[in-house]
């Protein structure tokens, strides 16, 4: 494509590409904060982030980026600028569509209300933080209407909309109402399953140095570019850095090596997906990852379909023997009995896999009842009871503290954020269906040590895709369907119902 | 000072607020490319700081500053904001003074002039490095030209004040001269004196995590302050940050633990002095380090006043042998017998205290003749030879690697910058002979790990001045005269002609 013909749309790539640097230097001054930083930086730190926060906002709200999108859209674009022209639509949308004092004001309200929620929760003081977070949702409420004003969405669409492009509550309130069909069974009879099951608890101490080198080589074998990355440590683990740079973060400690090298893991997957982004469109924002949802749905790839899958025990254990030396707990057999284990327990961060879009689905049924003004703050506790209830047998009842204070995400007023977590690893489960389907002996390959034909479907399918479709034509273009949760039951009844560890010598290992 | 009265001032620091901010993220972003970058981020790394640096160029050279600048000099500013302002308008007139051509095509010839002086040196090819040198000290005489105009200096001495403000090449050929008197004799008395000791080597290999817990023991003793910066690994130490996270790095050898230990304690000097800097004062041209001079004064009052002094050897003795296990070498004697060996040699680089001034008085002679037109690039190995035999005894001819090809600075057209070295070695001398006055029993207090006289010398008299003064008037203030090159010369003459170890029992322990 010529640039001649499109002097807007050109000018606006400039744009972003400069806003592509800035946010390389806020992605490292962040990661540096969080992996590096001694506490005396803290202060001068965070005046420096706030101030490249104010030049993105100014980049991001230039005043002749309005005009500039009106005249590119009507320029001669190929397909992939013009896909990047809905995203950077998508992304001027965002930084204009709302008010600069509403903006101020949400952060504020969310700031105060997340300070006052970290000791309101050990203090299981709701009537606390109620006073906080009803002007969270106030201001939410108002954020939302403007959104929805500004998309023609519903206002609770419109939130999601900014982490879940395409993805309506209608389609997720359809397939959650499919999972609510069969889970809570699902869960039962899992968890009269696995009662007999006899489970052997490694025993520790795991030397950090030993944990260190064990999560490096799991990694290598995930295939994580060491030299486009690195792993280091951190209180709280995250994914950050850039593409062509991404910096993991994990947390050791000696007694349990399983959370830090799961949770190494599942940053993996994140990480092979930024550092597999197509290079051209890197500075562009049809080059971003596609959603929070997608996101998930790699993370969620390497840990719960390959990890955690018999297959994959068998290549893990001869490792663990290595760094730890051999006890019985290390048995391939029993590591997969392990990581697979079904407990419904109150907290959504330690739920497993089968439990876990249970917390989701309550969630989001709240927080959609919440922004469209169908309950008010003072109504959660209740619902939170119901449900809790409803789905895992659980009595929450005056338990605030693991119950609906227990996230951190509505504090800050992050709404519509809930169901890419259950999006993600329903989509996972798409992804590997859909790979089985084109590699039948894929688990025999895995077993064997050859993840590549996983890697080389989500090169294809996903990470060189980037935002080039809105997340529901991504899925139908990877998969063949729109997102369809009979996958993730299949995969489920298929681990936790079906007796595949025993028929390995059979060569189908799921 | 009430800001309502100076508007134009206070808006001058609003500028200069931000360009703090500004260089922290390019100080970070730096650190991070030199200690932690994976290779494969480099060329967004390099896109990132590079838009960086246009946005600091961009606010430095705004064009309201100009008038700014010439209304708050009529403003009723006090003392500091005075010195503020001084401060400011030099670096307004670093960033203006030049046409953008010339600064392009500046950077443009030091970076081909090095890139091929990489290969151009192992290769002893002094006719290839001239081909691009030419361009490279013509546009530096350019810009010495134009910087004397603006400023009204000689080309040399405008070149020279960005380094060392207030500092004239007139005075510092005065000082040269005077050592140039007695610095020969006392190599050969040194040599000759020296020639009989027994100097026992230390035996390796000493292990990275034990030279690691050394120096990070010595950097404590030395008043590092671990809650406000860090201790890293790079290729090529350095000394980064900011003053309120400075990041340090070193390089570790199995096979030699004094390069690191000695580099980490010359690093640490730096250090205290930008941790010590004013707080309020941080965010202004005012509160920044004084000059290159007074910061290397800094690094080698640490290494050379205090580590190599008799008295500190016999400090850190216990800990080597904490560290690494007990040997012969570790004797505290024979360390100051080690640390303070004197050879002649052709490496600035890897030179010793006492023939070290040698090698900066040459390159100064030979670069301000060059500057101010006296001699052509064509004359510099002639001369180079001349002087090396004179000051050092040695033969350098035909030897371009090891002569005048060395230093990367020239390669550069980073003229103007050797004198700092001396500078910084006279500097540090005085300021030591300064506190002997004041605290006579200093050598007694530092033998028994006592070092708080000096620190808190240096906090009232350079850490805490910043750059309130020009260099000479700091030196004033600090040590009740001009920069007296007496001191350095009697230091030395006391180190290594005095029998000073033998009188240890006396309490007298330089």
């Amino acid at each position: 494509m010529s640039t001649a013909s499109t002097p807007n749309y050109t000018e606006l790539t400039g744009f972003y590409t400069r806003l592509y640097r800035y946010h390389h230097l806020a992605a490292i001054a962040g990661w540096d904060r969080n992996a590096m930083m001694p506490p005396k930086g803290n202060e001068a730190r965070a005046a420096a982030e706030a101030e490249l926060n104010a030049l993105i906002h100014r980049t991001r709200t230039d005043p002749r980026l309005k005009e500039l999108l009106r005249a590119a859209e009507q320029e001669p674009l190929d397909e992939l600028a013009r896909a990047n022209l809905r995203e950077i639509r998508r992304d001027w949308r965002d930084a204009n569509a709302l008010p600069e004092a509403l903006v101020e004001a949400k952060t504020l309200a969310g700031a105060r209300c997340e300070h006052a929620w970290r000791s309101q929760r050990p203090a299981n003081d709701w009537k606390g933080f109620l006073e906080n977070f009803r002007e969270v949702v106030r201001l939410a409420r108002e954020e939302a209407q403007l959104l929805a004003a500004d998309t023609g969405l519903t206002p609770y669409d419109a939130l999601m909309d900014r982490f879940e492009p395409g993805v309506r509550a209608a389609d997720i309130e359809r397939i959650f109402d499919d999972v609510k069909q069969w889970l809570p069974d699902l869960i039962t009879r899992t968890q009269a399953k696995q009662a007999g099951d006899k489970v052997i608890v490694p025993v520790g101490p795991f030397p950090v140095a030993a944990q260190r080198a064990l999560n490096t080589e799991v990694m290598t074998l995930l295939g994580f570019d060491f030299d486009a990355g690195r792993l280091d440590e951190s209180t709280h683990p995250f994914s950050g850095g850039v593409p062509e740079d991404v910096r993991l973060t994990t947390r050791y400690h000696e007694g349990d090596f399983t959370r830090s090298l799961l949770g190494t893991i599942h940053e993996t997957g994140h990480a092979r997906y930024e550092q597999n982004l197509p290079r051209p469109w890197l500075t562009q924002p049809v080059g971003i990852a596609r959603s929070y949802g997608i996101h998930e749905s790699q993370s969620l790839s390497f840990e719960m379909q390959l990890a955690r899958s018999r297959a994959c025990t068998g290549l893990l254990a001869p490792r663990l023997k290595k760094h730890f030396g051999d006890q019985p707990a290390f048995d391939a057999d029993n590591l997969y009995r392990l990581w697979t284990r079904v407990r419904p327990g109150l907290i959504r961060v330690d739920a497993d896999e089968v439990t876990y879009p249970a917390h989701v689905i309550l969630r989001f049924e709240i927080e959609r009842a919440l922004i469209e003004g169908a309950i008010e703050p003072d109504d959660i506790p209740a619902l939170w009871d119901e449900k809790m209830q409803a789905l895992l047998g659980l009595d929450t009842r005056g338990n605030y503290k693991d119950g609906c204070l227990q996230d951190v995400h509505w504090t800050e007023g992050a709404f519509g954020y809930f169901p890419s977590y259950t999006l993600g690893a329903m989509y996972a489960a798409q992804w590997f269906a859909t790979i089985r389907r084109q590699v039948p002996d894929l688990d025999l390959r895995i077993a064997g040590g050859d993840l590549k034909p996983v890697f080389d479907w989500m090169d294809a399918n996903i990470w060189s895709q980037a935002s080039l479709w809105e997340t529901p034509e991504l899925v139908r273009r990877a998969s063949g369907e729109a997102l369809n949760p009979e996958h993730f039951r299949r995969h489920l009844e298929s681990r936790y119902q079906g007796k595949l560890t025993r028929s390995m010598s059979r060569g189908w290992l799921r």
